[in-house]
């Protein structure tokens, strides 16, 4: 098939060339000129334009096109892409991590000019240009019917790692929960690591632990094959810090257990390890530190002179 | 080479299964004389024998011995195994989950005898009997090299699936944080499926969204595995109940983090969520509900008349 790939970062770009191989025409457009230009010299099938109108022209009706940037920039992206003549029939994909409540606003909001809109969630990273991405996609059939080509050419295995899971919100919301099980299934490993890294007597090898776990236990897992790679790199992993950063699907997913009154304690407590991972001199220990000294007898630390 | 497996469980009868597989010569024994039986039928390298006397009888010097029982029953099988004629030199496995503490005790209380002993964790399940095992062994070198060969026909994708990761008590320890880590990421998967199926209006199919996931997303893992197996047989799980088990393992996780000092929040709540689980009229909520009708104003849920 042919469609139009608005973004070429690191996601986007992996992606037409997923496509390329796979033997779809890709109209590539970023507002960096520079991607394009590269994924057009390395495959014949890719056209780069350097504007959306280009991109519209570029098209058969109805037009599919695959948005594929940072969420902040969805709305604008879309706004542009209605300025540049996106019409009715035409088939709007967001493919980043935006919210779902985005999504259905988003589509409310084209389906009033008859645009039809669906928001797909991508697992897979980086590895997704070799082994293939996990794709959540919602909309409606008439929506998905038209994407369906490309969507089994960038899922993994043959086209099995893609579904259609709801209608529209439905696809940034599996995603949604599937990054809140990511940060619950990453903290428990990081726990369980560290109690094993603080437990001196044996001198463990987590390199070697990483290892053996991957062969046939119950915690095998390609996160479990990613800590493996990054021990093997870095016995100690004395090159990185321990500041965890977040980005975004971990606090909705905390707040849409609050909404829903789901009990998510794990997937809450991830979150909230990543939070106090930057703090530097938490007020909160000063406000116990505090309570202890005022019971009277209790040494505390004083803060260092600086 | 020749060992024997004391203990034809689940877990015992398959591990002879595959050793008889893997071209070794195995000594069967267990408290019920059928399970040896059976194995000897099926495998003309097993020897079922119907005492401890029988065991020590048939190994060559020095004997290797793997105890493969519940861990209550682990100091008695020593004990009879001693005085059956265990004799310096010999080598005693404990493959079960016994606490990794008891590894320690039960080593020095041997090595005043000259029996060597060594402590292995294994992970697998009922699949190890195909996929093999992931056995982690802590012990002497002495004692390692002993069995080294059939923990390579035990261990999965050719040997790779086990390690000597320390002294004795290394071993259960080891395995102690794997089965901690596994009831984090169990619990995890737990509460992205629960929001999910609580979010109605995307009417999202669990099973599909496993297989999904199965296919290059980041929660690729053996659990995934098992829990979308379990979702193809039982769409709505609604066979199983929702009392959640421990075993042991999780308690010693969260009892090491607190004697070393080490936060493991996501451990330590999938462990107490296991507790919640099994409250049908929990007292907690009485106090809580107690205290709310205390403050005035808030109407509480009464007990059912019964």
């Amino acid at each position: 098939m042919k469609l139009a790939m608005i973004g070429l970062g690191r996601m986007g770009g992996n992606m037409v060339k997923r496509l390329a191989g796979g033997g779809h025409d890709v109209v590539a457009y970023d507002v960096d000129a520079a991607p394009g230009k590269a994924l057009a010299a390395e495959f014949a099938s890719v056209t780069a334009v350097s504007d959306l109108a280009g991109v519209i022209a570029a098209l058969p009706k109805p037009r599919v096109l695959w948005v594929m940037v940072p969420h902040q920039f969805v709305d604008s992206s879309i706004a542009d892409l209605l300025a540049a003549g996106v019409e009715a029939g035409d088939l709007i994909i967001d493919g980043g991590n935006s919210n779902y409540k985005e999504g259905q606003r988003r589509a409310a909001e084209l389906a009033e000019k008859g645009v039809l809109f669906a928001d797909c969630g991508t697992s897979g990273g980086v590895w997704g240009l070799k082994n293939g991405y996990s794709l959540m996609i919602g909309g409606t059939d008439e929506a998905i019917a038209l994407i369906a080509p490309a969507l089994t050419t960038l899922a993994s295995n043959d086209g099995k790692g893609w579904g259609h899971v709801g209608p529209v919100g439905a696809g940034h919301f599996v995603k949604m929960v599937h990054n809140g099980i990511e940060y619950g299934m990453m903290q428990a490993f990081a726990e369980g690591f560290e109690l094993m890294k603080a437990k001196e007597e044996f001198d463990l090898d987590m390199h070697q632990i990483s290892r053996v776990w991957q062969h046939g236990s119950v915690v095998s897992s390609w996160l479990l094959d990613l800590t493996g790679d990054a021990l093997e790199q870095d016995k100690d992993l004395s090159s990185l810090s321990d500041w965890m950063d977040d980005s975004g699907e971990g606090r909705w997913t905390v707040n849409e257990s609050i909404d829903l009154g789901i009990p998510t304690p794990v997937l809450t407590l991830a979150l909230q390890m990543r939070f106090r991972s930057r703090q530097k001199d938490a007020y909160a220990g000063k406000i116990v530190n505090a309570q202890r000294a005022g019971f009277g007898g209790h040494a505390i630390k004083a803060a260092d002179k600086e």
